[in-house]
């Protein structure tokens, strides 16, 4: 049980806004998502394409606005806790509030900060039976996240799908030069890519360093050792097979890479006033109708509120406030400056030269 | 008459972004601002201290905030009028709104948006008999704000003041070495300003390239021209002096520099709802009580309102969508990305390169 003033959920551009805001008003934060690295749709859905609408950045990718903001959040080290869903959120006799991820995380809050977009982003998985429990083998024989090549050294790999995720895990395990083989899977000889990236995976394909497979899996090969479910080989129904008829593919790992879906999950079930599946909010403290509950970035909604990076920084900064005086009741919540405020430079970890202290 | 759709009054980070917002809603807009310069408080008052809570720059000057806003903004091309104050703010019979700035410049506008700040930036004058009329003389015997080393070149000038400014002003006229004299004229031999400014200065003094005068001016010693009055020195009370004494310092030019006072001025006289020396906005628009009349940053005030220039980049963006309502009332209101919007990149000159559609 981790004890905490406030956890943020949600790990994008406005959680992490949302924890520096924590850190300005002196409130202890634990950051968590369920996608395992930080930065949200724009780490996800747009790393490298240009965003031009964040004030004073006249352009900027989404990977380097995560970068960007997790630079700012620094000088608070506030834990991050990735890979985990949050699956209950429950008011203790206390008043404090409890969570618990589905990954078996729990804490106990003051405040919490729904900052969770458009939902957590899970991978679309392969519906097979069986396929779940290759997810839990030791090393995992099914990974539908990010590998590291070197872990994959002397494995025959196949990575399923035909877009970027796909074509770049393929590309990159072949560069890699480690895996007995890399293979390729997808349903269709078309890919829906970069031009860049498609034409890589062409010439490596025509190099003979990876092999493209057209088929769909239908099934599972695996035998049964003491140490639970082994797959051997997937059963793929491929253009060329009769009806019915199917081929096997053998493997060591399979690595499905076919987009994520995102969903609200189990924030609809916390008992939060709700409007089309966004939580509703105040303008004065952007809290939700439980008290200690604040929701910020497009996970909200507010008579004129639109979905835009920049307004849920704002809507971060006045819940930091609100929440201040929740956290800190002793306290009065002042507004100070970080260009001016000698607590707020200790806080942030500058000094000013001595000399220019006017 | 400059007939616009727009009028944003105030070239701050919050106007500036204002006209961004507006470029992007389609909305043709002018700027206007009292000071010499872009930039308002952050230009002003800390050029050159660090911000550390502008999302998404982890430090950055007000000066670098300020050029950044420039730099983003520079797509729309969106005029700005520097040195000019709104005096009167009028609905027509039409329903659009007259401006006049008291230096004669007049406006019609569907929309106006005060992002004025404080108020206005105005030097502090000198309040002496005759002074006003210096101001006018062509060149200008009396300047209050920033001038060229070289136009004063042969000139006996006169800097007062005791603050970074005075200083600054001084040690740049004594490096470009082209007046025939430069003196500081100080009411105490004391001053409050970086210390290395002071020592810079005190060496300058030291080495007779600056001259300091301790002293304040009481009158002025003027000669009738027939293009107006000449001034030729100044009268001074000085510690030295036995009271009612007074003393001569001749000059050709002179550069009271005692720093900014702000003032609302006539924003308070428009007739609109207000608390506080502040204009009630709401929040879903940040209109004002008067229809087309909005307000944003730290001139408007709403309940959870902080004065951090974060927040007005919020409230500028909801406002120019308010004001895209009423200046377009034949199109839509749809929320584009700045990332995946052909029109706004149209809008912004970016176009991506073909080989980066998906």
């Amino acid at each position: 049980m981790i004890e905490t003033d406030a956890v943020v959920i949600g790990a994008g551009p406005v959680g992490l806004f949302q924890a520096f805001q924590l850190g300005l008003q002196e409130i202890r934060a634990h950051l968590i998502d369920a996608l395992p690295h930080a930065g949200g749709q724009c780490a996800e859905l747009y790393p490298d394409k240009p965003i031009y609408d964040v004030p004073g950045l006249p352009v900027c990718s989404g990977s380097e606005l995560t970068a960007r903001l997790q630079q700012q959040l620094a000088p608070f080290q506030t834990p991050i806790h990735l890979g985990h869903q949050v699956e209950t959120l429950l008011r203790q006799p206390d008043g404090r509030w409890r969570l618990e991820t589905a990954q078996g995380l729990q804490f106990t809050a003051r405040v919490v900060f729904i900052a969770a977009g458009v939902g957590a982003f899970v991978p679309r998985k392969v519906a097979l039976d069986g396929l779940d429990a290759l997810e839990r083998t030791e090393p995992p024989q099914v990974r539908y996240f990010g590998v590291e090549p070197s872990t994959m050294a002397g494995r025959h790999v196949v990575v399923m799908g035909g877009e970027d995720a796909a074509l770049e895990t393929a590309l990159q395990l072949v560069e890699s030069a480690c895996c007995a083989s890399v293979t390729l899977l997808h349903r269709v000889d078309k890919f829906k890519a970069a031009p860049e990236l498609e034409q890589a995976v062409r010439g490596a394909i025509a190099q003979g360093t990876l092999k493209l497979v057209i088929g769909q899996p239908v099934g599972l090969e695996c035998d049964d050792t003491c140490a639970g479910p082994r797959l051997r080989a997937l059963r793929l129904a491929t253009p060329d097979c009769a009806d019915g008829d199917t081929l096997a593919l053998p493997l060591d790992v399979w690595l499905p890479r076919l987009g994520l879906s995102h969903k609200l999950g189990s924030i609809s079930d916390w008992g939060l006033a709700m409007e089309r599946k966004q939580i509703v909010v105040d303008t004065e403290s952007y809290a939700s109708s439980e008290p200690g509950i604040f929701a910020v970035g497009d996970v909200n909604t507010y008579p004129g509120m639109r979905e835009l990076i920049l307004c849920g920084f704002h809507e971060a900064t006045l819940a930091a406030f609100a929440a201040a005086a929740l956290v800190h009741p002793d306290r009065r919540v002042l507004l100070q400056y970080t260009t001016t405020s000698p607590r707020l430079h200790e806080l942030l970890g500058v000094s000013r030269p001595a000399s220019a202290t006017p």
